[in-house]
Order: structure tokens, then C-alpha cells, then sequence
């Protein structure tokens, strides 16, 4: 019987709730498709800040990257956030993506035919369902460029830079390419090659790499005609590859266009197998402790590290299947509770869920 | 009787014939509010392109900078998309952005009631009406920070530099703020702070400024929430500020859900009086030289002309009580037309706007 070693960054806010129930889902989900779990917790965030003073232990490091994979809560708070830059929960979040080497983040925005009616576009716009991912390059570009302080003109200023080196562009525009492969066959690289200089290298190398895929037609659109688009028309668009910033707003965006924010996961991955598999939505340090946070992101995001990490592909299909099945039969937690819905609380969903797999 | 004068950019696509009657209408404006002007053609995009061989001839910096107000119709196309990046109609955009010190660009993104139901967002969410004021940067950041290829590790690489002044940024706060007071008196300044240098800069500086505005309310939030708070629920906005890349996306979005795109105008401002507007949409070659295209956005871009540059503030009202007044007896042009609606083409709906000065 196979054994994986699963690493928990349960974090802050509701992060270890909403965990507890994704292990609980997996361990079912082991249990009936033959091969074991080891799990072993490790600090990221605010609750490795309380406890070793930094966001992002050494340990942690080491741990992750000997794992065959990892399961992470959400980091951040209002506690945390007077601290410098360096020392806040988002350092440790950006470092582990780095010292992982995750340079690919997916991030599928779709709708749960059960919760279509939350989603704030108008129902003839978002039509049956809706289901887009959006590739976003994760190690790269002004999130680790060069910044800080300087003078400019005897006047003090701050700068940041936006740099892609070609094999970066190259490694990403495959995950695109091979993501739609799988899918619609249609990628969106969504650039701005009208201003940005790293944006027309972006154009370019992903332009040269589309010959190795000639089965995947491609298209490219500004980052600010794409933030319109999304909301004119979610529809046209399969998969969309992005650098790490325009990432960062746009799949927020698609994201909250479905309406299922509470309900999305996302998985982070470099070369090899191992990979970061988290929910989109955060900490929500408001509800924290309360046992009503929606585990079910969470519960997806198993899924996810399933089909990426553990190449599980039938147990991943049993989580979604599971999910679909709870939602079908009008359990929800409060988040996305109407009318007519039978409300559970944290634990209940995680309960429901792994009975159904 | 005072006499203006008006440079006219008409542009590329569309822009001759959105700006001959917006024209029509500040013409039928002048007489009847007892003002002159004179209007002064320079080139600008892609005709200047290819009629001098530049997109921004320096004769259209002195025309422009010399005159009271500027009116642009729309520039580009794919005639000049192959050109490299210095050349193509967008550098001329950008250039005169800078060389007129536009620091400011005011869009404001509002529904229509007429035209409500053509929003993309559900009813319930868009509510009786929506209305957004999203002041961008516009003369700094990444648009005009160092950029360039160089290489990284011995691998090709580009690379663009976002930077801001403490200065560039107090001017556009100060802006933001005084927008503010004289509307719902609610601040939202969006950056990237848990990630960017010279977003901390930007709020830091934004916090010191607000002592000045202690009527107004402000908050921050980041730019990947905003993108989605505005689909989420755009009505907690009043005026949103926003460096220059992010008030490029955020803009673009925030009028596509007000479903009125094809009516917004935009105005940008330096520190004189003098300012150039434009509506925001752009040049669509697709349909240019069919006499079909909404001249409105340019007419209410007429209107910002007559606010805020050449201090007319009844002549502009007057023309924004004439579009309301046309769309409620039921004038489209195509591009807003629904069943029931009387169908006209562009010069008609000048005519139409003009007429009910
Ligand atoms: C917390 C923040 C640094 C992070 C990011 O910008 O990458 C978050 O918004 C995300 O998208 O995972
Ligand atoms: C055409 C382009 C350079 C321009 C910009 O990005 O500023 C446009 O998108 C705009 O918003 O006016």
C-alpha cells in the first residue's frame, strides 16, 4: 500500500477548521481507495510569527519540500498586519511559494450548478455554468523583482520591478498550453505589450512555445480589456495564463464572478510533483472559531493535491463527486445558505462529505 | 464674449465621426450660453502615423498645450499593431499624457437609468443606480518607469520599473480627495501594500494627506479585493484612487459593469486648468466610416470639457440634461438598442442632443 507524506500549514483565522474536515475527507477517501496518509503539521503566517517570530520557519521549508505534497488553510490577520513588510503572515505565504519553487498557480473559477444564483452577473450572462482556469505565473515578476527606497529628483521614492527572464515565460505558457490541452483547447495569454516591455517578451515567448502546441488555439488580450471581459462575457474565455500580478487580480475577479468564492481551490506547482493546495478565500478572522466557516474549498483543494500531487485521479473525482452530492441534497454551511437550504455548520459538512465518498 | 480654444484629436477608427458631433453640440452649447470657440485640428495615433511618420508630432504638443481644452475622439488600430512599441498610436497617447502634465485622469463610471438592464451585474446588486468616480495616476508608474531587456543569469529577460515620488503621489491623492468632498465624501485608495514598495509609499503618503481632508472618509483596500468588490457589491464605492496601472484595470472594469460603456467619458487634468477628454471606449475600426457609432460618451466628454476646463459648469450641465433627455424619449444608436427603442445613427443622436439644448 502506497504512503504519502502530506504536510498541514493549517495557519491562521478559520485555517485549522477548515483543515481539521479536508483531513477528514482525505482519510475517508484513503481508506477507500487503498493507501495511507501521514500527516505532519508545520507553522506558516501569523501562528508561526506567535511562535518562532518569523512567518516562515527554516523547519517549514525543509518539511514541505520533503512532502509529496501540502495542504495549506489560510494565513493573515488583523493582529499581524502593523508589522514591517518582511515580518507580516503574506511574507511567509510568498516565501514558501518561492523556496518550493511554485511557479505555476491554477486557479479554476466555476460555478456549482446549485449555487449558480450567487453569482452577481445577470443569469442570461453566465448561462448554465461557467468554468475557467486561470493559469498565474506564481515565482516571478514584481512580486520578486527588485524593490525599495531611493531618491528621485532629490525627492524620496519607492519602486518595484516587473521582470520575466525567457525560460520563466516558457515554463508557464506550457502549463497554459497543457492545461488547455485538457480542456477547451483554447488559451488567453492576457498581457499589457501596448506599454510594459516584459509584457511584449511575455507575447513573444508565448507566441514562439503556441508552434508546440498547434491543437490549442490561442488568443491575447490587454489586462484591462480582460478585467472588462470577464464581466461582459466569462463565457468566451477556457483557459487564461497571466503573469504573477495580473493574476493576482484577475482570478479574483473570475473568482467572484462565479459566486462560489467559498467554494474554490486552488493548487500551486513547479517542476515536480509536490505542490501547495489551498482554498482562494482567506482567513476570515472575523468568523474564526465559531465552527461555520465553509470547509468545502478546503475539501477541493484535497482534490486538487489528489489529481496534481498524488496522481489519485479516482479519489479526486470521488471528493468532487462528494461535494456535488452534499450541495445537491441542499446542505450548506451559512455562507451560502437560502432559503429553503438545510444549514450545517463546519464539522456537519466535513461529516457529509466523507460519508458520501 | 469669452473665446476658447479647442484643439480636436480626432484620432483614428470612429474618432472623426464621434468628434464632428460632439462638435454640433458644444457649437449649439456656445450659443446659447454666449461663449465662442475655436476649434484648431492636430494629429494624434495612427493618422498622425500616417501623415508624419510619428503617432505625436511636436506641432500637436505646442497646438495642445497652448489651447484651453483638448478633445480626443479615439486612436489606433491594426493598421499600425506590427509598428514597434514607440511608434504605434498608444505612444502617442501616452506621450501627450505626459507632455500637457496630465497627472489626473477622472473616470467616471454611472449607469443611465434608461440603460440599466444592459448592466451585465444582477438588478438586485446594481440597485436604483450606480455611480463611481475612479481618479487614476497618470503620468507616472510603470507606465513610465525605466524599462528594457536585459540579461538575468544569462537568459534574455525584460523588465519595466513602477516608481512614485512621495510627490506625484500627495498631487493625485489631493485630487482624490477633493473629488471626494464635493461627492459622497468616501475615499478608497486601492494599491498592492502586502507586496508592493512603492504601494506602501502610497499609502503611507495617502495617510498623511487625509489629515488634511478630515471630512472625507477614508480606506484602503487591495487592488485583487477591489477587482472583486466591484462585482461583488459596487455600490460601497464612491471614489476610488489608484496608481496608474491598476486605475488602467479597475476603470475598465468598473465601467463595463455599469453596462454603459458606450456613454462614459473620461477627463485629464494637470495642475492649470487645461485638460484633455475622451471618451473611454475606443476607436472600433470594425465599425468606422458606417455612421453608426455612439457619439455620447464624446458628448458627455464635451460636458467634462466645459466643467473642469473651461469652468462653464451650466453649459455642462445643460448638455447632460440633453443626453438624459434623448435616451428617455427612447433614441439608440445600435450599439444600446433594445426592442422598443427608436433606432438612429450617430449623426442623428447629435443632432437629436443637440436640438434639446
Ligand atoms: C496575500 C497575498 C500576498 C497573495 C498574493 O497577492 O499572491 C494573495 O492575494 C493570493 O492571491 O494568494
Ligand atoms: C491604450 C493604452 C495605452 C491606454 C492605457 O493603458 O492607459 C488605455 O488602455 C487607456 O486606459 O487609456
Amino acid at each position: 500500500m502506497k504512503n504519502y507524506q502530506v504536510v498541514l500549514l493549517k495557519g491562521d483565522g478559520i485555517g485549522p477548521e477548515i483543515v481539521r474536515e479536508a483531513v477528514k475527507v482525505l482519510d475517508k477517501t484513503a481508506q477507500k481507495f487503498r493507501f495511507g496518509v501521514t500527516y505532519t503539521d508545520a507553522l506558516l503566517g501569523g501562528a508561526a510569527i506567535d511562535q518562532t517570530g518569523v512567518p516562515l520557519p527554516k523547519e517549514t521549508v525543509e518539511l514541505c519540500n520533503q512532502a509529496d505534497a501540502v495542504l495549506l488553510g489560510a494565513v493573515g490577520g488583523p493582529k499581524w498586519e502593523t508589522l514591517p513588510g518582511n515580518l507580516r503572515p503574506e511574507a511567509g505565504l510568498l516565501g514558501i511559494r518561492s523556496a518550493m519553487g511554485l511557479f505555476a498557480n491554477l486557479r479554476p473559477a466555476k460555478i456549482f450548478a446549485p449555487l449558480r444564483a450567487s453569482s452577481p452577473l445577470r443569469g442570461d450572462i453566465i448561462g448554465e455554468d461557467l468554468d475557467i482556469l486561470v493559469v498565474r505565473e506564481l515565482t516571478g515578476g514584481i512580486y520578486f523583482g527588485e524593490r525599495g527606497r531611493r531618491e528621485v529628483n532629490g525627492q524620496p521614492a519607492a519602486y518595484d520591478t516587473e521582470q520575466y527572464t525567457v525560460p520563466e515565460i516558457e515554463r508557464i505558457a506550457r502549463v497554459g498550453f497543457d492545461s488547455a490541452r485538457k480542456r477547451g483547447k483554447k488559451l488567453c495569454s492576457v498581457d499589457k505589450a501596448n506599454v510594459l516591455e516584459a509584457s511584449r517578451l511575455w507575447r513573444e515567448t508565448v507566441i514562439r512555445i503556441s508552434a508546440e502546441y498547434p491543437d490549442v488555439e490561442l488568443s491575447h488580450m490587454y489586462v484591462d480589456n480582460c478585467a472588462m471581459q470577464l464581466v461582459r462575457n466569462p463565457k468566451q474565455f477556457d483557459v487564461i495564463v497571466t503573469n504573477n500580478i495580473f493574476g493576482d487580480i484577475l482570478s479574483d475577479e473570475a473568482s467572484m464572478i462565479s459566486g462560489s468564492i467559498g467554494m474554490l481551490a486552488s493548487a500551486s506547482l513547479g517542476s515536480g510533483k509536490n505542490g501547495l493546495f489551498e482554498p482562494i478565500h482567506g482567513s476570515a478572522p472575523d468568523i474564526a472559531g465559531q465552527g461555520i466557516a465553509n470547509p468545502l474549498a478546503t475539501i477541493l483543494s484535497v482534490s486538487m493535491l489528489l489529481r496534481y500531487s498524488l496522481e489519485e485521479p479516482q479519489a479526486a473525482d470521488a471528493i468532487e463527486a462528494a461535494v456535488a452530492k452534499v450541495l445537491d441534497e441542499g446542505y450548506r454551511t451559512p455562507d451560502i445558505f437560502t432559503e429553503g437550504g438545510k444549514k450545517v455548520d463546519t464539522a456537519q459538512m466535513g461529516d457529509l462529505v466523507a460519508a458520501c465518498i
